[in-house]
Order: C-alpha cells, then structure tokens, then sequence
C-alpha cells in the first residue's frame, strides 16, 4: 500500500488490492515509462511518437487527485509535467496571467505577491493549476470565486496525434467571448482524457483589502447547516464556509494543536473592505446565534488565518492519525443547499451502521461536503464496507438531484455512477466526443467513461 | 427589406441581399415550413420526422438574434418553441428554476416577482431563456452576475435524430459538479447546431436589498473608459457599466426624450446593501471625478431606474429613428479590459473615414462593445462600407487578443472571422464535435462553421 507508489506516478488512494471494475480506493498501477518534457514542442513529438505507436499517453500534474485519474490501466507513457513551470504574460490590469503545467497554486500566488492579485481557487493540496484544470478542480474559495470552470479562459492543448490547440485560439483572453463551441469548458474536467493541457490563461482577482476568518460551533449538523443555508439565501458575499463534524474536528484539534469544541462546526472567511465585511459578519452572527452556535472564535491577523485554514487543509492528515498505520480514503458528493442537513444526518447515520471511522467536512456553500474515510489496509472487509458505504453516499446525492461528484472528477472510482447520474444516451454523446478527439482511445485511457 | 420576415422567422438584421460569404447584413431566408410544437415529446417526434426525410431543422425562440441565426439557408422546417411556455420547478430555497424555450427573461422575471428572486441576465430585448442559452447571451448585469455560461445549470435537449438527453443528468442542480464532460456548456453557445433546447435550469439570485443608478459623463471616450477599467481595478462589485459615444447619447436623448449632455457617458447601476452601496458609489465618484467626470446624475426610485435602462435598451430604436426609413446593424466584439480606450477611439475615426452613422454602446465592464450602424438599404455602396468597416471592428479586435464575438455569436455573419480567431485545428475539432453529435447536418446547417 503506498499514498504515492514507488514511482510517485500513480497519485493518491492507491492501495494494492481491487474492488469490482470501480474502486472506492485504487490500485497502484505504474506506467511503463515516464517521460519529463520541457516544452511544448517536446510534449507534441513526444505524443507523436506515441500516437506512432499507439501508446497510452497519461498527463500527470502533481499526483494529488483523490480518483486514480493517473494510474496507468492499460500500460503506456506517463507525461511528467513537472519541468514546465513558467509563468507567462501576466497582465496585472486585464487581470490575467498564463502558466505552464508544472506551476502550483501556491507557486503562482507566492509570485503575484507583489501585485496585489492572487488566484483564488484553492483544493488545499498544492496542486498543479493545468492539473487542476483538468478535473474541474474547486475547493473552500468557490462559494465566493466559482470553480476553474469559470476561472479558465483559455487552454492549450497537445491532441493524442500530437497536434496543438489553444482552444479559445492562440493569445485570447477576452472575460467573454461567443465565438463558436466552448471548446475551453470542454478541456476543462476532461482528467486528461482529451488532449495534454500545456498552458492555461487564468482569472486572477483583487486581493481583498481587507479578511478575517472566524469558528463557530453549533449543537448539532442540522444548526450549522441551516445557518449555512441562511447565510447564503441572505445574499452574505462569503469567501469561505466550511463545515466540519465533530468526528473532523476532533482530530483536527489532535493534530494541529487546537482547541475548538468538539462539536459541529463552521470555518467562516469574509472578504472586502473594512466597512464591507462589518455588514457580513453582522448579519453571519445574527443567523448562527438564531440557529444556537457559540460565539466567533476570531482569527484576524494573517498569522493566525493561515493557522486555521492549515488546520483545515490538513484535514486529510489529521484523520490519518486518529488511526496510526491507516490510509485515507475521501469521496465527494454535492447536492442543492437544501438538500446538505438531510444528507449530512443520513451519512452520519449509515457511517456507524456501516462501523466506519469516517470524518465530514466540506464546501457547505455550494452544497458540495467530504467524507474521508480511515481504514486498516489488510481488513479486506472494511475495505468492501468503504466502497459500499461510498456508493450508498453518491446514490443518497443522485436521490435528491445532486452529483456523484462535486470536485474530485470522476477518473476511475465513479465510472458506473457517472451512467446512473447522468444515463446512458448522456454517455453515448460522451462517448462519441471522447471518439471524435481521441479516435484511438490513447489519452488516459479507461477515465471518465467505463 | 424587413426587420423580420413576412413569416416572422428570418429573425433580426435581415436584408434581400447578400454580400460575400459571409455577410453583416443577413438576406431573408425563409424556411419551408414552421411547427409549433407544444412539448418535448412533440419535438421529439418532429425531429424524427425530419430525421427520417433528412430536413434541416432550424430552432426558433423569439428571433432577436443578431447573427442570422435563424435564417434557413438551406431550407428545412423552422421549429418555432413559442407554445412551450412554462416555468416548471422553481426551487427558491436552492436559487435555481427550469423553464421551457416559449418562456422569456422578462416573463420569468414578472413570475419570480413575488418570491424576492430574479435572473439578471439581460440582453436587452425580451429573448427566450433557451434562445439565450444556445446563444451564449449576456448583456448589461454580466460585468456582476455572468454570462449564460455561468448561469445554466442544465439543458435538456433534443438531438438531430430525435433523441432526448438532459446535458447534465435528469433532473440534475447541484451548484457545481465535476461528472463527466461538461455537456452543458458545450450546447451553451451551440446556436441551434448541435439539438434543440426544450428545458434550461438555471441559477437565480436574491433581488438586491438596494439599488440605484447614476448617469456621468465625460469629456471623451478616454476619460470614460479608464475611469471604468479603474472603477473593475478597485474590485467595486458594479452591477452595470455601460458605455454611451456622444452619437448613441443624442439619439437616446431624442427617442427617449432625455436631456443627458452630449459627449461619452456612463450609465451605472449599483446592488448591495444600503451602507455596501454608500461605499461603491463613493469610490466610484472618486475615480469618475478624477478622470474629469461630470457630477452623477441619480435614478433612485424603480420608476426613474426604470426609465434609465429602458433607454438604454431602446438604443437601437433611438440610433434607427435618427435616419428615418434606414435599417440599423449592430455588430460586436470583446478585447482584454486594458485594450478598450484604444480599440474604441480608433473605431470611431474608422466610421469617420468610412463615412458610416455609427452608434458605439457597450457592456464595457466585460470589455465588450457594439457598433450599430445605420444605413439606407438600397444603397449599395453603403452596405459594402457597413460590411467592410465590421470585419475591419473584429480584426481589431483579434488583434488586441480579443474575440470577435462577444455575446452576439457566430450565427452566418461571423464564420470566417471564427476561422480567423480560432485556426485551422480548431475549426477542426469544432466540426468533428458538430459531425458527433449531428452526422447529417440537420441541425442548422451553415450556421457557427462554414
Ligand atoms: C489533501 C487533499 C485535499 C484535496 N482537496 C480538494 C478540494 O478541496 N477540492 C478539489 O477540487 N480537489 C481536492 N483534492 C484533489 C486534487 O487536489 C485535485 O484533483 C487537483 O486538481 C489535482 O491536480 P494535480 O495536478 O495533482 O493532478 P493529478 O493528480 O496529477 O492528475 C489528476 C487528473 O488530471 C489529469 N491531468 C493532470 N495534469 C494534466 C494536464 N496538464 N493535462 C491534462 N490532464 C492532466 C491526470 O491525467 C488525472 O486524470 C485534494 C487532494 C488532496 C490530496
Ligand atoms: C435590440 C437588441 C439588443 C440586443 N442586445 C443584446 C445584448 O446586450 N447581449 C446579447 O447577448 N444579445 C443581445 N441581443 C441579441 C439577442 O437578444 C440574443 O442573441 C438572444 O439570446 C437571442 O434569443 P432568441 O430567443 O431571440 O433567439 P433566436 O433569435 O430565436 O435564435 C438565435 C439563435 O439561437 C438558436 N436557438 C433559439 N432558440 C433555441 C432553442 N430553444 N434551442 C436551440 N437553439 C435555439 C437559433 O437557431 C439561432 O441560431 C440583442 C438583440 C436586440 C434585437
């Protein structure tokens, strides 16, 4: 069992075992080779030269996606991105910037610091930006910033035969354009099933002048979650609002040092200006205090934000250490806000019929939650209650007009519930967009369709 | 010559002759036949029908597209979806409401009166809600709310063969979803070439607690433009910012019976809270009055705003009422924020050279623009200026890494400059996604791509 196997080339929840033709937790499947382009123009004659040879060709960012998007099902050349990290023509006031695939998250907005801007969507890990392009990628700021669905403006792209688009065209970078097919929203969540993504022009938004973040706990799920429900209907410009069982903050308390109740709890972030975000925070306090949650526990200075959005980002990590020798397995879900307080009661109910140890935690805002899940790698048994339990979950969400997936794309875990989702003549069309682009099957194949 | 043809279903911008492949001014082109089918099923059956004798279908919604859209060049039966006219599934307490391809922005929008929610997107003319999803519309909320690309959450469709799939699952709203190709954007925009739209989901929001909108205006077209990319620069969350030339605001001033100064103005519209409002404006009126603007002129009450934006919306009744007996042509284009101030003043010396009555009015705040020009449409000569001086706008526009579409769409009039801002290998996988999904070319054929 490996997080990241030998080769760093299979990505995450990978353990050595399989479970039915989807996997709740994925098998370590390295590529026969793992090439490391440096440009563009390597990138294109190195998929020529598979396209020659018909070999599989599977893009690799930084291996964090949670659906085993980079495992090599059927053998072939692993495209490290990793030596392609140049950030290209930022342009600070048009507010956009284009970057090559080896630049992270972190890497872009440590480089924009002196600019004023920043890119706000943030999956916590460190993830590479055409990575997290190609799975639709989200996080706690897009209740607020949207997703990279509408933070993209523009992708280019190397094809299996190793041909080059930009797919809204070489150097465009309009806010809007209406010039023929959304090829850009196309490439955007494909899991490298369509073509290599070399470049992406993104978004990039005013650093908020000013932002403070705050904890609240409430009594029980269905407190926090109405008064997330609330706090959007009331039209609040919230930049963050993520939920946390007990179960999550628990460990979260254990594993950096904190000591917030253990009870179910909202990690708030507000941003704008100083007048601004006293009317936010007002009128957020009178709908948690009306729903019974505790006072703001207040972090205001940076310092003290990064700790708590660590915090948060480590969730991962720290229910990893509830159980020592454990592994981590995470599925996402997202339905209507309505929907969140029944789902989340339910979920927590089938977690102890199922005898799970499993924590909550989610984007409440856009209806879009986690269950991470901590198992013993060499209990064959919990293992198949993890998978059942995880389709039960993703069923629950399709029930009330929801999805399979919220933000972890569906690679190899979630091929049959993308058919319950979304039905078989959906996928036909899917299947023949997947036929017109890649005819021979090569770009990451076995991802997204069965 | 008729605005819309004897049969109603040639749409806008059509004239009786055409010039060069692809024209500004559309010739009239009738289809064989017009259905009017008063649900899915019956569209379904009729594209079976059509299927089966290989008849073009040619989607029709309320026929204000600018692009002749809706013209049957290659004949065909019109499918006219006026009597589908129902608001289906309003979801207040999830921001979301599906409605069929009869139902109207403004429709909806008198539906939603009572329930303290609206849809802001807005084009001005009263479109069908479907007919802005296959078109990509947009208008003057965009800068704040979106675009129709933002704003769909789900289609259903029905394909050239008659088949019928819901882009993103039956019945499927969730805020966001990472399943599968993103369908629903792809047919966002699609025009009518890839199937018919018969149901749209789309995202609602709270009707602002305040809003109000102000009038300034400058001494050029420079003044106003910076003073919008600064007004974006400083984050202020604008909900409309519309450009006037000094040419548009006389011939609003005349239709409209207003009495604004006449040189470059800004429309504003702010939404928000009382004290967030105070906040917008104030920096606002900084910004505007260091670029040499004129004190604002206030619209506060419904009825005043009211007035403001129906004249804006009349603009191109203002512009045809200047020349009695011509026919206006809008065209328009988007370019990166920071290129506006020059693409517009050295558009305007063009129509000076080119001897053209250009209005220029535009969504500045995306960075896109419109040119509605007026001409006499038995002068020959004029109209090969007016096709001309348009290609010249969106080469332009390309140039400056803009698009030469920015909400109007590619329709007939713009194919060639597609292939121009696009390239080859684009058109490509633009026609092999077309070929996918409608192998026959049923679907509005010679629309989007040549
Ligand atoms: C602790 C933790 C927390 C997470 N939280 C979130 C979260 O909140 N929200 C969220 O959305 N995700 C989350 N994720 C998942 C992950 O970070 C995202 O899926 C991310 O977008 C993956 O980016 P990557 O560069 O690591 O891609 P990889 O893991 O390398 O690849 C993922 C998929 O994309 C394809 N791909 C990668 N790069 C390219 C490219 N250049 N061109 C074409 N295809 C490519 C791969 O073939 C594969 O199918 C989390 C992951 C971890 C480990
Ligand atoms: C005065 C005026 C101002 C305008 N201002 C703006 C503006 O600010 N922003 C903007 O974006 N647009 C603007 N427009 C253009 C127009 O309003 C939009 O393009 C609108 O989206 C067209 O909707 P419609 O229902 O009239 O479509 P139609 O004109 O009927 O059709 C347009 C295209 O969409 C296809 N279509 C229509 N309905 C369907 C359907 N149900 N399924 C599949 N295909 C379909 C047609 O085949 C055609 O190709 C303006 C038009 C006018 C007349």
């Amino acid at each position: 069992i490996t997080d990241f196997c030998a080769g760093g080339c299979c990505g995450r929840q990978t353990v050595r075992e399989q479970h039915g033709k989807d996997e709740s937790v994925h098998r370590c499947r390295p590529p026969d080779v793992v090439v490391f382009p440096r440009c563009v123009e390597e990138v294109s004659a190195l998929a020529k030269l598979c396209h020659r040879h018909q070999l599989p060709i599977i893009p690799f960012g930084t291996g964090t996606g949670l659906e085993g998007g980079v495992g090599a099902v059927k053998g072939g050349v692993c495209f490290s991105l990793r030596n392609m990290d140049q950030i290209l023509d930022l342009h600070p006031e048009d507010f956009d910037v284009t970057v090559e695939p080896g630049v992270t998250r972190k890497a872009l907005n440590s480089y924009l610091r002196e600019t004023g801007l920043w890119f706000p969507v943030d999956p916590g890990a460190d993830a590479s930006l055409c990575g997290m392009a190609a799975t639709s990628a989200s996080g706690t700021n897009a209740v607020r910033y949207g997703t990279m669905r509408e933070n993209v403006m523009n992708l280019e792209v190397v094809l299996a035969d190793g041909s080059v688009i930009h797919t809204a065209g070489r150097n465009r970078r309009p806010r809007k354009t209406a010039a023929g097919y959304n090829l850009t929203n196309l490439f955007v969540g494909s899991e490298g099933t369509l073509g290599i993504i070399t470049k992406t022009t993104l978004r990039l938004y005013g650093v908020p002048e000013e932002m403070v973040s705050a904890v609240c706990s409430f009594s029980s799920v269905q407190a926090a979650v109405d008064s997330t429900v609330q706090i959007l209907q009331a039209g609040v410009p919230i930049a963050r609002i993520e939920f946390l069982d007990e179960v999550m903050i628990d460990a979260c308390n254990k594993f950096s040092s904190l000591s917030y109740p253990v009870s179910p709890t909202l990690f708030l972030e507000f941003h704008g200006s100083e007048r601004s975000l006293e009317e936010q925070v007002n009128t957020t306090e009178d709908i948690t205090q009306s729903n019974g949650g505790s006072d703001f526990q207040w972090a205001r200075d940076a310092e003290t934000r990064n700790r708590l959005w660590k915090a948060r980002h480590d969730a991962w990590y720290a229910a990893l250490a509830m159980r020592p020798g454990c592994k981590a397995y995470a599925t996402d879900v997202c339905v209507p806000l309505s929907r969140l307080p029944h789902i989340i009661v339910e979920t927590k109910e089938d977690l102890i019929e199922s005898r799970l140890t499993g924590h909550i935690v989610g984007h409440v805002g856009d209806g879009n939650f986690h269950c991470l899940m901590v198992m013993d790698p060499s209990d064959q048994d919990e293992l198949h209650r993890v998978h059942l339990f995880s389709q039960r979950l993703a069923r629950r969400a399709l029930a009330m007009d929801g999805t399979c997936t919220g933000e972890h794309g569906v690679g190899l875990g979630k091929r049959s519930l993308l058919c319950e989702e979304v039905g078989p003549s959906v996928i036909r069309v899917m299947q023949s967009l997947k036929d017109a682009i890649d005819p021979n099957n090569l770009m990451n194949p076995g991802k997204i369709l069965l």
